[in-house]
């Protein structure tokens, strides 16, 4: 049989031990689980861009899985530790708005029930004192139901909508990738099937591509995202480097003749 | 029995969301693999540097292995995703030369047989949609014919040969490490026997070392890199930016009385 | 049976084919182990770092762990390649301090029997050529003893001492995380129960938080580590910028009235 998959979502960077104590705690309590890493480089404390990583990288995985993601600004305040349980998987993460992006859940529970921490808890990490231990409860058969209580509220983060009508749609910049691509909010099954104008600060292009290879190098183009969504791309260059843009800045679609 | 073993190579950094994808993919199809992370750390778009990455570290994976590597500023385009079929194992990427430095394939099949792909496949990310499906599907055991058709011709870099005479060897720099040591394309074995010296730039470096601890940190060194290529450094320190060299930057080995 | 575990620490950068390739060793002489990446990002040649690295990672561990971490500017030399067995794991690394901050060794072994090693090896690359298959063999049931004689001393790192009086601590900060937090060497329970000021620099900061969360964004604060050592934090900033501190930069505990 297959291993019980653990993923790992952190905003922590590899230079410091703190990945490692979370990898060691799972370990150490359930020696059998398959440890996958999805990315230590969420930019700090950036809980916006951890819930869009969530969104395009969760859906992928086997049923059952257990995601982890500790992007955890509000360690050891009032904030809860919860436990998702959607159809499909299960996340834990605190509650700060990484699951905005996400499906309903069946289930959400807080992660109070102490017997499954580590024993001493700090104010500082909870990944490896919570977070990590609970999930290895669960990768070892450990019903959710025993982890905590049911809560019915949890934080998301505010969305803001893309405004529509007849030829034009406004929305904006929610997410740059690795390669300084620009990912909107517009959604492609959204565009108007007539010909489009993308605006973005003082740069127009023309039409949509389908691919990056079907302009020149350099060539700033507009694209679906491989999510499903209008992206802005420099073929082999960086567009968030060229246009100067950033999570936020307003994208404007003009349908014309 | 030992798990299969897919190993990952790809310029896609871990930030974004589209190294997990590939995971959750290979995952969902194949629950029971191996995965082992190469490299997330490819410069973006950089099939030379990809090519060379491969030729240091596929040979040393037990045979049966299968690679992929996804470097691929191609996508979406005509260019074809190929499976190569080495003696000891197997690698899956985009045809563009990421293959330039490795043996003599026994056999190369186009990765065409749609059956074998995401049912839906976008034009920006085959790593997710073709390339990951597949390297499951031969980790399941279809035999690699299933796969697609035979091709008999593939893209390679171009290799600037290394210039030999009597009393002169001219090579370049073809890859720069992590620490800003600078190997070339000249074989250990093919330097002179006799005492060298070894030119780059305006600098002049007299004899080889064995390794950089026989000189004080910070002296310019030369010697024999792990992969038996002459490799220029700076012992604890960082040679590409002492000397400002490149990719290409050329470098002279003189035989001396 | 859950697989044995191999963790890998290393100062490689993953640009690189090196760690790439001590996984491709390991991995052809012991198939089924379990690989798990602490880091490859300590920093390059940084042997300090490593070595609160790994006292803050490697405790979490499940027993019988094989930990394998090499930072190693004095590779080629005359430096020993040793195997540290301690109560609760094992950890292959080379003499040159990594294990300044780990508990007393039961046994230490240098890793001189060469049939261990691959058949030949560079001058520049022992984590490929020496630690990666020698850890394999460990994982493979090979005693220890097999690999090599005993060794009765070993490096330290020099440590500074914390100085203390009845009003005063004096420390230093020997860690800065991925997060720019300043770890110091003052153990969190050598503190005085009294109010306490912080002093580093020119600034000051008055008494001590549990976590973060209980100052504004911004805010300069100290709090007890992680790991249970004083640090001193920037709530959701960057301390090592603000302060322009790094290591060895003073740290003055005063207890006031």
């Amino acid at each position: 049989m297959a291993k019980r998959i653990i993923t790992l979502t952190t905003d922590f960077g590899t230079a410091s031990p703190y990945v490692a104590a979370m990898k060691g705690v799972i370990l150490s309590r359930c020696p059998d689980v398959q440890l996958v890493d999805l990315s230590h480089a969420i930019p700090a404390q950036d809980v916006q861009h951890g819930a869009y990583f969530l969104r395009d990288a969760l859906p992928w995985f086997p049923p059952d899985t257990i995601h982890l993601a500790v992007i955890d600004p509000g360690v050891g305040t009032g904030r809860k530790a919860l436990c998702f349980q959607f159809e499909q998987y299960m996340l834990l993460c605190p509650d700060n708005g990484l699951v905005t992006h996400l499906p309903k859940p069946i289930q959400v529970r807080e992660l109070n029930q102490r017997e499954y921490w580590l024993q001493e808890v700090s104010s500082t990490f909870h990944g490896r004192d919570i977070f990590a231990p609970c999930a290895a409860a669960l990768a070892q058969g450990v019903p959710l139901a025993s982890l905590g209580s049911e809560v019915n509220a949890w934080k998301t983060l505010p969305v803001k909508a893309v405004k529509k009508n007849t030829h034009i749609i406004l929305g904006e910049i929610v997410f740059i990738d690795h390669f300084g691509n620009l990912i909107t909010n517009i959604a492609a099954t959204d565009l108007p099937s007539r010909t489009i104008e993308v605006i973005t600060g003082s740069r127009v292009i023309s039409g949509m591509k389908k691919t990056y290879g079907e302009a020149m190098p350099g060539d700033l183009i507009a694209l679906a995202s491989s999510a499903g969504y209008l992206e802005i791309a420099v073929v082999n260059g960086n567009a968030a480097e060229l246009l100067n843009a950033g999570i936020g800045t307003p994208v404007e679609i003009k349908a014309i003749q």
